[in-house]
């Protein structure tokens, strides 16, 4: 990273030197096709199924319910399109605040927009009721990618559990589960599943100091899924292709780093941004962090400074070597207010008037006053 | 690469230092996401649209015509699914030698096998009766991958073209594409596409000296596909997710050296590939090879040893430091004869006493005579 302030970590993180350490040996002299069968390669497709069976660790799941895939977007796909498939009458309710590629694969099938409250949270109530005996999965991310709030998963899955007991006792066949993006999760939180009580989870190493594009879904043992792409029947049929073994090695690499560190991250970046937050409302007392204040991640700031184009900060801001992000980056490109924004009840110039900081491993004090004093400066003449 | 003798290029290739170099900064300093909007994501976003254009200059395509894929295998999946969703009523038509990742996704539509002759060459006579006015796609792979056969697409395609010509004036709709699985080719072509005369075509960076699970399905402008995998619209909307950047210009990377190397790689292999022809036959003169003689890719030899169990042979091959395949490595681990060596009328007996050899950059004179000595030493009591 060079001397500019990085506050992106939500975007992209950068790899981490001891993730690329343990991937280096897969480039090189071990880059044998884990599916061949003599002896060299056969250490390879153990090193692969070693890096499945660390991340089963962390997720207290089974290695043979970890599903290696090119990222987040990709997991999320392969659960909600791979699961709908087999229920063609089936219905999916995802969150209004989900990641597009959540909603994207929902919308096609039979899907509902479950409603979140201003503070970002998912009515649970209204959830409850927007159930019905054809809803075959409900999918919730767990921290939102641009608000930072963390969904009550807990819960959710004890009022499904609720209702399929009551399906159980009516006869009412189809299933009922839970899904849930975990993309942001993985630095911060624990991410056993059965805690959680999600039947599928995905997790993207892109956002946790590993390589781009690695990703897994966790599958719970019984769920059957349709897989997306075909071919060799690599990853116990649901995702074939030959398996990307750096990647798969860097992803059990950086997950358990993110695992024994998360602790010290999180009280150490909560402490950041609680600096950030408190010299916000001393020097910018206009601005308002949007989500609910409790219950988030310790990474994510979304920030509101009414009057001011966020375009133009974003780029005032750049150029004092300061990185923030408008929206998320997937929809940065697109001219679309965010989404996300406008089901928490922001209007259209809220939202245009919203960026997103995002704090990580190497943030420090420093970059926060800094940024502080910047922000003072570049929304002086209109705060 | 350790000392041992590495003969299954064709499943794996070791990765290029030079391509690994390329990759370096893109871990590193350069993490940024490329869809940010800040300048040094901007700048990391040019990278990856420079490896595009470098890409589609090899293959004499606009760089809008290059989606970057995750592999191969997802990108003849996304070429026949993605096309075949549009065509509900349509019929894909591919040869019986096909790679699963092609005869899998086919058999999810209306899909014809049309039949190679004993050299395993697709019968063009056969090809043309088999189209009819319901088939939209024909998939044909530039070199097979077990047999070393390479195809003849240009005939192929004239004959394609024809047809299409044909439904224009009968006032049939339908469109008529050919793909080609080109992922043997990239070391040995031309992949000009227009010189092809194909309209899809992937690539395999694992097959190139370039990283694992990097790939680009080639699509003419014109052809209209769906995603399979849905979220933030990267990849022109026809593959979301945050883009691989390290193994897009890795790929990039490893296609140009190939492409720059590849005459003087294809003299060279193919005369080590001739010796170990000719040595066979001297010592050997029972083992016969599979395929036709002319017109094959220096890098693959499909040898059957009459009498000879394959797995015990590669086993042996293996224990004296010699990698050999069984079959591809692709369909090594299902216990099913290899589909390939049926289709061009081997016997299950005499499938299951072939071993492909595959040859490469690091491929020497010396390692073609002790595999030989080997394998005459191997198979002495048998043949």
């Amino acid at each position: 990273m060079d001397k500019s302030i990085y506050l992106d970590y939500a975007a992209a993180t950068p790899l981490d030197s001891r993730v690329l350490r343990a991937m280096q040996p897969y480039f090189g002299k071990e880059f044998y096709n884990p599916s061949a069968t003599y002896l060299a390669a056969r250490s390879v497709r153990q090193a692969l199924e070693k890096a499945r069976a660390q991340i089963a660790v962390h997720l207290g799941a089974r290695p043979a319910e970890i599903i290696f895939t090119a990222g987040a977007t990709e997991a999320n796909n392969l659960a909600i399109q791979g699961l709908m498939k087999n229920y063609p009458d089936g219905e999916v309710l995802v969150s209004a605040i989900e990641h597009e590629s959540v909603l994207a694969p929902a919308k096609l099938f039979k899907s509902k927009l479950m409603p979140v409250d201003k503070r970002g949270i998912v009515d649970l109530e209204k959830l409850e009721a927007m159930v019905n005996d054809q809803t075959v999965l409900v999918s919730v991310g767990l921290i939102n990618n641009e608000l930072g709030v963390i969904q009550p998963l807990g819960e959710i899955s004890q009022i499904l559990n609720k209702l399929s007991k009551s399906r159980q006792t009516r006869g009412v066949k189809n299933p009922l589960y839970l899904h849930t993006d975990a993309a942001q999760a993985g630095n911060w939180l624990d991410l056993h599943v059965s805690r959680l009580g999600v039947d599928l989870l995905s997790l993207n190493g892109g956002k946790l100091y590993g390589p781009k594009q690695s990703g897994v879904l966790y599958v719970r043992a019984g769920v059957k899924l349709e897989p997306l792409v075909l071919g060799g029947g690599q990853e116990f049929g649901l995702r074939s292709g030959t398996e990307n073994v750096p990647s798969a090695i860097g992803l059990a690499t950086a997950l358990y780093i993110a695992q024994k560190e998360r602790r010290v991250q999180s009280e150490k970046i909560t402490a950041l941004r609680e600096d950030f937050e408190s010299e916000l409302s001393l020097r910018l007392p206009k601005a308002k962090i949007n989500g609910q204040a409790r219950h988030r991640a310790p990474h994510i700031l979304s920030v509101t400074f009414p009057g001011v184009d966020n375009e133009r900060l974003m780029m005032q801001l750049d150029e004092a070597g300061i990185q923030a992000a408008v929206g998320s980056a997937c929809s940065a490109s697109s001219d679309e207010p965010s989404h996300v924004l406008g089901a928490i009840g922001l209007s259209e110039a809220a939202a245009r008037s919203t960026l997103r900081f995002s704090f990580g491993r190497f943030t420090t004090s420093m970059d926060i006053a800094k940024t502080i004093s910047r922000l003072a400066q570049f929304t002086d003449s209109t705060n």
